[in-house]
């Protein structure tokens, strides 16, 4: 191989599956790769769309769980933080240096409670998520404990149907209770409509978001009411942000699936009918493998299985390629379709997969290719981080 | 918590859900939690089983992907070593002290052969998988390169429909080659029929292993004829170990899930007509989870998603519960259909995941538990390694 014999003391193939410098052709599959080209487009493009509309783009850090990639989104996308989900990922993207967080779900546990209270210290702004007054006491208790201060948006359920509160009084009690706690401080709302963002017609997800945006702007209005002006409503996605940044009520966004792409996000339409992922955004996180059996005729055998991918949103395509298609996964196996034999073992093949955030923290490394050199190796810095 | 501060430099919920000492109900979630009564339990009755049939029980490893697991089957159930699937995962067994170590599976890449030819020199026996003629010469020049003895299965596809030959005739010539071949040793034959093994009814697996042991049957002759007589015919798994263990071809199993069961192994029957998870194997792996919102009455919302688990194979099921039901999974978050609203925040439950092989690889550490306390915290020593 092509390559410098160590990167940081890791060596190819036991600890990482390229090195900076490599010909494309030689890194060990398989592995996620990134096209650095593809992925600062996408990055700069959402940036310039959100300052047009004047709006603060929170990248979402669960889909890539990078804190290069984040600080990537800041610098060329304008991105003012990150938003993640667990306490454990706070806790990466702070020690990373990512100044502004927010946790964007609930945190329950006496020990991620405590955990959470004492990251202000490290220098970030902490913002977290309540749907629940019970929780109001046990975190202003850790924030007074560690001296800190825990910002808080209450969770509005708007069509996700997991986390949040559904009505205006609801939202009005938590905030109240927030707002006269000791180390807490109202900050604004989370309502994030998860169910919607991948209904392929965009009317259809139009209406699903006409309907959220009602919800919220009446919950904001009941706020203002009693002097709880929220500073931030934050929310939207890779399927919806355009709703959100033309809503006169939300003024943050969390798009995070929009920079690296996947197969079932890219099948969603745009307002022209189009696929999103033959214009608006660029697929630039795949999946490389290599064929490794063709024993049969009309089937070609590849290295990614199960244990490089996760199939929750279907199979991955190949990208680029009509004429061979990924037809069956197992554990460490991928069943290709070769009608006419064009495969030769060890010829590598990029996929697309169906979900990239579960398929990202399948792996510890991004490998990011330029004009068919690898240019950078990444740590996937917060992979199973689910705590 | 109820615990030690650390643990060989780790802290609890940053690094380790863990530490050994604690009580089960401090434990960090969402994490792997292991049953050590009902794991000992199944591997004490798997390894009695091959005992008492004359077989050698070549544990799988890619299923968990630990090294203290495999000691365990080693100590408990008189495994007499490993099979894996990745040349990555080959190099964390042999670095573990497992003696004897197969990859069950074709090695074609330049760069991994090298590393897979290296591998002997630290004192394990090393079999590897060919179903490729074009295969042995690639083989045998890495082993001289290093001063090895490299031994190869010939890989047949008795019905798994990924690598393997189907042939006799092609068999044999495969054979022939590796027996000609410096630096090789032909050893014997894989033969595992994955596709069958996780079929519901008893008959109609025994059709499929019986039509596969013809087949295998018949390449043992073949070989026999050409004085090339298998030491090793290796295959079988967890829905199918009786069948080989009777059929007078095979002298090796491989079976992997019995040993941690889950909820699509569990459903299938055994002669009688019951459910292997009830009577055959006991659930030993769980994916411990908390209830982290319950804003809805009848939905309670757990920390445990697709970063979590593999949903491949369908939802987890809650252990030892009617009255509730995992309905939705989404990247951190599980809905949990709760009618009378009897969960409440911060209840832990035990899942049973869909598919215990690519679950277990999405997590870091397995936390064995008996009596109601932490008493291990293993690491997943190959998770990831798919190279």
């Amino acid at each position: 191989m092509n390559a410098p014999a160590n990167f940081d003391g890791l060596e190819v193939g036991f600890d990482v599956p390229a090195l900076p410098g490599m010909d494309e052709a030689d890194i060990q599959t398989p592995c996620l790769v990134l096209d650095l080209d593809a992925l600062e487009r996408n990055i700069k493009k959402m940036g310039d769309y959100a300052k047009a509309h004047g709006m603060r783009h929170r990248a979402h850090g669960k889909m890539h769980k990078s804190v290069d990639v984040l600080k990537l989104q800041e610098k060329l996308g304008g991105a003012i933080g990150v938003c993640c989900q667990k306490v454990s990922e706070a806790e990466v993207f702070v020690r990373g240096g990512i100044k502004d967080v927010l946790v964007s779900n609930q945190v329950r546990d006496p020990a991620k409670i405590d955990r959470l209270a004492r990251l202000p210290k490290l220098g970030s702004r902490i913002i977290v998520c309540v749907d629940d007054v019970a929780n109001v006491a046990d975190l202003s208790a850790a924030a007074q404990k560690h001296g800190t201060t825990l910002e808080v948006f209450v969770e509005i359920d708007c069509g996700a149907g997991r986390c949040g509160v559904k009505t205006t009084p609801e939202v009005v009690e938590i905030a109240k209770a927030v707002d006269a706690a000791e180390g807490l401080k109202f900050t604004g709302i989370q309502a994030y409509q998860g169910a919607m963002q991948h209904i392929d017609g965009f009317d259809d997800r139009k209406a699903k978001l006409d309907a959220a945006i009602a919800q919220v702007k009446d919950a904001v209005d009941g706020l203002k009411a009693v002097g709880l002006e929220p500073e931030l409503v934050s929310g939207g996605g890779t399927g919806s942000y355009y709703f959100e940044s033309n809503s006169g009520v939300y003024n943050e966004l969390q798009c995070g699936s929009y920079a690296f792409m996947d197969a079932d996000y890219g099948r969603i339409l745009d307002q022209d009918g189009n696929r999103i992922d033959k214009g608006e955004w660029e697929n630039a996180l795949f999946i490389l493998t290599s064929v490794m059996s063709h024993a049969k005729a009309d089937k070609a055998i590849c290295d990614a299985g199960l244990k490089a991918q996760s199939v929750d949103s279907g199979l991955p395509f190949i990208y680029g390629r009509e004429d061979v298609k990924y037809i069956k996964c197992s554990d460490e196996h991928g069943v290709i379709d070769d009608p006419e034999g064009v495969l030769k073992v060890n010829d590598k093949l990029r996929l697309v997969p169906g979900h990239c955030d579960p398929t990202c923290n399948v792996h510890d490394w991004y490998v990011g290719v330029r004009n068919g050199k690898v240019e950078t190796v990444w740590p996937v810095s917060a992979r199973g981080k689910a705590y």
